[in-house]
């Protein structure tokens, strides 16, 4: 427990707003690479910093709007972020969507908190349930290990996707047995884990990781069926930054060309190299059964989170709004039309998501869980809008957001006035404003926040097929079917 | 009074279920014409008399599930109908709009009840509003007209669509001013109207109809600014019922070739010469400025309440995987992916209504609202994917579905044996249960009920333009491009 | 021979024009039902007659416009009309493709001629092949026979579609072997056929049927391999028409309910009951191995011939704008829209087709088979757009498509004046006439001929996965990788 | 003469292949810039050498190919590049389309020679018909330079889009007259242009440029009325080189995170000023009438000519197919579906652009021009679906396409051990071969070159809504509204 209370040493104090999550990450002994080199101090990294931005908004707005983005949480008795917080009722379900979409507005981008909030929610509930069918006391610790942490009103990251090697094999099945993270070894104090997670989301920005499984288990898989969780600079632990996008505009010189100078998305390769987990951070070890559960739930969670993307689109109509404006066509006819077209489509994300959690359910912990059909139903259309919504912002554009001029061609003293005068809207815009806001479609649509926008949308909390699945499995075709006979006069076929 | 009396007499015992309330509706001195006859006695004419039945599930729901499809209100100080309250929270819309989805699902069709339901909650809160305002007294009138119908535990119907002629004129404008229901005398009693109404649904099985303008009015349409109620049989009103696709196959002898032979829609043409409307059931006489801010809430509350296609859905969705198990090849991964889809557009149409329903807002008057965008984001949906899901249900049961050969070839001697021998499936499904099952797909998407599951959805509560002009309006565009300019870093054009 | 001689006894004299076409219908003694009762002449059976009209539009196109309805052919050494005609090179399967699209645009449906034309087309490549590959004399006698059509200038219909019972069952394997259509006798004149074919496109209609099977066979399924002609009323075929949406409105009086009262498409279940067929007329009888190549070249060439719905969206498209017009709105922008969009869909569908025409190859038999992929990709749009463009024309429409009076109420005294006074579109505007165009509209999206329109769009010429089946039998994926792979600089895998 | 004479004194010699057509490049004396920085040699700058090497394949294609590429011309009375060839009839456009879909294929982006090609073809038939009705020589003129072209064998780019200023305003009426590219000055020797256009493609790696206008005239636009020639060295001529997405990771060392690092696109701006034109290189100087038909060619050209996207789209399944192939998932069903999506939705871009070149039709001058409905309706096909073969490359392909480690990670002696065991993919598979399929599918769906794939198809050749306008045109939609009411029987409305 000593050892417990060092690891919590350094977070005595609670983090208490934006600038100061910022100074929390600094002089970290982390082991971080970007693009073949290590990184020093990632608060200071340019492509890094922007994600780090995006993440300390959810400080900023938990002051300036503390009701929409802070809680009073009976675990850790104290006022905590709302990404610390357990949902114990539709309302708190309801306000976490809101405070999601309202991120999504003021960043543009992933803000990375998700992952880890519905780790939270997953554990919760999950542990209690291990607990009470087993006997284990993983959730007294899962609560202990969660209080400090709302204490001290840090950032937990979640750590989910295995690499998975061969898709066909279990993880006792391949050939390099690293390719699921699992337990190496047990001693009295604690477990030591290695393997990987794939493109984590935030994982530089984060104090904690919870890690978990990506998926079912069977009984051989037992040493992969483990939960814990680890300070991001534990030893052993090695991030790659992935590449993003457009990610290293930002280092050419001034903010035009990035078109989001301020806020970006994040996500690394962690490799877990014999790394201890105390006991008291052990959250699961060997209850294979539970995987699936555990993922489900997450998984429930967090399809609802991509709510997030209705505030990337309200970003991306405005400013498709404002590129129209700019050329002296808001007012025409199939521009109105686009823009109500892609506000129709970012409306029904956002009314699937919130019916989704209006709909939850209490869990026996407590904990409510978003309705899981409509949970996948709305994740799914994620999976599908964004990209006509971009799609719709680039038409109403034009093309001049793939073929404009640097930000440095205007600083030229040769081409500068000619790239102005050349490039002008309509009377009283500013050029220079023009081009911003098409550099922020860019951007947005096939820049570095696509990815986010666009292509993490597809795949995070699961890809399409994953959401087929459970949609599947949960649309009572059997029902659907008497209901038909009812009404055809028919009667049930022999078998 | 004592003629408001008379006109109540004969409601003064309260309808206690289906089967009363079909016996509610015989030997009423009703004018009704079908196919350019005069229908004695609607509740005995086979075409219309599945749409009675429908009506009637209203009541059966009530008795069978009263938590659903009944409630005690304080208007009537009595149980009633939900059909007849107006919502005062959130979750009095969410158990109306599953009431509607199992109505649905009972009927496979259009139960006619969602107009006259709408037009209260509109009807209640304008009356009020109006007479906080102006100091009229429409709102006590409203409720005193209410609570004997509660009581009575009646059908109130909605007559809203006026003939409109020339598109591009107002009311006033029209060369025959009839084209819009308008008062065409008044007197101390009450009001004389003249005019009609198109495509009322339900409007021959209900007791009482509610009228009401259609749009927005302006001062020259002060006569035309007028709602009232009326009952059904009233003097002076004549109803044309109008054709369906393939309506008259009830009448071919058999159930089979009808699809769902208990269950249709019905719609008809109004007329009112000269109709008397007493002071006491006149909601609105002049009061012109109101006339949208009545139809705009009409058609929020109404647009949600095409949840209860979802119930349709759920019959046609179940009635294509039972048409693919008839056929050997439900587990056909094609098969089921197309069963996926459709569910996934199902509840995506379900959970806009929804969220549209939990996000529901007090107006001045109590009554709740259903979220205004959400709604109009709903019904959009529903503008298209009852399509989609028809197209699909129609690939997965095959061609046969519009070949059939008829229930009396099953019938005839000569050729009934090879029908069957013919049209057989797979082992253990009955023929006739195959056919059964291909007919009440082919009622529900090139069929009767057709009518209601895709052109209805397209048209009822506003064509689908119409709810475009409604996103257009509540889509905060400055906001969004705000929140856009924010990003980018870019100031307003000066305009 | 004498026998054969005696077959073509009544056709001596070419069909001269549509009028004769219709003539040479009367008086032949076939068996055919409809509802339930045998119908001793169907040419004046008023449910079939409007298909025998569509059917005769394929005469009079002919005489009125020989160049692109008929065809001097070298088979037959004579002029012909172009259904019976051999394409011998691009220019002729695009005649073909352009004279398909005027039908559909003056009959608005199925003209039923297109499976025999096809049909013709597939057995004269493959009996050229059988006979080449395996030394028999199919071609010689497929020739035979078609100078004979040729020369008498009659329809040939096509009958393919096997009642298939268990699809997860191979004929042969089926409990009831007649499931597929199979020799059940032979002797030294011909075969004896038993079984059965659904849905077949203008079978009555026709003059002979030529029958082939209808998928890949194999060695234990020859009696099952079995292609044929016979004439229409030859002893032993039993055709059970089947029933169409709205199809008995024809027999309400008058022609407006109908919608299009002139032309309507017909499909009939055809029952074989030991059919003799001379050896003259065979031109299949056990080359198993040849039923695929057989129904892949008729559906390659078939899929193609879906251009003719494009006529059909010419007739829609121009209903949707008149009735706009009637409605005052016609140059109301989102209106505009819908109608381009309804062009864009339409045009889509016929360039696929066109192409697939003009990238033609030839066959060693000298026949030209359209592009397979091409083809397939036209039909496969054919299953999709035209139910988008269907919902547009609704869309515009209004809901009056399903909500209007009957025509007999029109012709009522009392109310025929109120409603022509009620339905009256702008001035100018016939109110008959406005209906007269919604009624086309009815008939076309959800009546009698939505039947061609959608349902048969959907599942002619194979269901929407047997052109995907096809589509990644030809998409070259090998090739494909290979592409990626030299842009990408990287190896295939090992395995 | 003289003059002209020394113009073209660099193009004694013909190109021969294409390391020839990159020495051509060499040591020109042009005005170039790209990040605000001038370049001195654009062929050795590694970020516009791809575009080089594009537009090299062009070549390359004509020496391997030449069947393909080239084409014997009767005007140059030379064996010259088909990209500089005036097609003389069907099969000529339909042998273009095949050549460009093979570079498509070839280089997986936009190879930049379409737009001079096109703009051949228009100022062919435009002069032709200027001096067929008007007396001028311009066609002479233009067949001279058109000859010198073509025995040179040079890159003759084209330049249209103006930049506009206010859209609401026609040329003159402009604050800023250079807003629309106009003379300036005319002499006894030619004209002296200034103005600007946009976004102009392979501007750099071209040798003449022909610039004209980019929409309809009227009488007060004559100065803006003008096309001509000139080199794309002449003295007056500034390029600044648009940025695209990623454009700089071609400098980060390596070629794997490129994606593509062999080849890309380019866009430029090009600015006038004061730029001298002899009359022999002038084909229209104030002939504002023929303006619109100018453009109006020139995109019914261009339109078709983005069949070259289907040659991308090969590339793009191919990769998708590859990928899956990585992960061991290519054969599961949902994996093979998405990639028949993807080849049906290619293959229907195919179709419509190769209808729309063997329906060409020839124009006074002798040159064919594809058939204009179905040009437009191609284009519009491709403003959708390579968005949607995008998405779905990206759903195969998994989120790894945006979160992959950087090529530099791989070499690092830490790290790179790593991320190769981590992102390993089935057995058989090498993991960098692995990278390098997902990298070229990051770059062509959120990379360099999705701005060719993505938002150039949106916007090349007309944004989306110009094809409406002309699909609207092309429509005949009174023909279309006749045949309607000949199947409903109605007449035409009064007015």
């Amino acid at each position: 427990m000593q050892h417990v209370e060092a690891l919590w040493a350094d977070f005595s104090r609670p983090i208490s707003n934006a600038e100061d999550y910022i100074a929390s990450l600094r002089g970290r002994p982390m082991t971080v690479y970007f693009m073949g080199e290590r990184v020093p101090e990632p608060a200071d990294h340019p492509v890094i910093r922007p994600s780090i931005n995006a993440m300390a908004e959810t400080y900023r707005l938990a002051s300036e709007r503390p009701e929409l983005a802070s809680v009073r949480t009976e675990i850790g008795g104290c006022q905590t972020n709302r990404f610390l917080h357990v949902p114990t009722g539709p309302d708190q379900l309801v306000a976490k969507h809101e405070m999601q979409r309202e991120l999504g507005r003021r960043t543009g981008t992933c803000f990375q908190r998700c992952v880890g909030l519905d780790a939270i929610g997953a554990c919760h509930s999950v542990t209690f349930d291990m607990d009470a069918e087993r006997g284990t006391d993983y959730h007294q610790r899962f609560l202990a290990f969660l209080k400090r942490a709302q204490n001290a009103n840090i950032v937990i990251g979640g750590a989910m996707t295995d690499p998975k090697g061969d898709r066909s094999k279990a993880p006792h099945q391949q050939s390099d047995l690293d390719l699921f993270l699992r337990v190496v070894r047990r001693d009295d104090k604690g477990i030591y884990v290695s393997g990987a997670k794939l493109h984590q989301t935030g994982a530089v920005n984060s104090h904690w990781l919870i890690f978990m499984p990506t998926m079912r288990m069977t009984e051989a898989d037992r040493d992969w069926s483990v939960v814990g969780a680890v300070r991001v600079d534990a030893p052993g632990l090695t991030y790659v930054v992935g590449r993003q996008t457009n990610d290293t505009r930002i280092m050419d010189g001034g903010a035009l060309d990035a078109g989001n100078a301020q806020f970006a998305g994040q996500e690394a390769l962690i490799v877990f190299d014999n790394v201890f987990v105390p006991h008291e951070h052990v959250f699961m070890d060997g209850e294979w059964q539970y995987a699936a559960t555990l993922v489900e739930r997450f998984t429930t969670y967090h399809r609802s989170s991509y709510v997030c993307k209705t505030g990337l689109g309200d970003v991306l109509i405005g400013a498709a709004a404002e590129a129209a404006s700019h050329n002296g066509v808001e007012g025409v006819s199939h521009i109105k039309d686009k823009l109500v077209e892609m506000t129709h489509l970012n409306e029904t994300i956002y009314s699937s998501c919130m019916a989704a959690a209006y709909r939850s359910k209490p869990m026996a912990s407590g904990a409510y869980l978003n309705d899981e059909m409509l949970s996948n139903v709305a994740k799914h259309n994620v999976t599908r809008f964004p990209f006509e919504i971009a799609r719709l912002a680039q038409d109403i554009a034009g093309g001049l957001v793939v073929t404009m001029p640097s930000e440095k061609d205007l600083q030229n003293n040769e081409i500068g006035p000619l790239v102005r005068k050349f490039l002008q809207g309509r009377d009283g815009v500013d050029t220079v404003d023009r081009l911003r806001v098409l550099r922020l479609i860019e951007n947005m649509t096939i820049g570095r926040n696509a990815v986010g926008y666009l292509t993490e949308s597809l795949h995070g909390a699961g890809s399409p097929q994953a959401q087929r699945i459970q949609i599947a499995r949960g649309m009572k075709i059997e029902d659907k079917k008497a209901r038909a006979r009812a009404l055809a006069g028919s009667s049930a076929p022999k078998r």
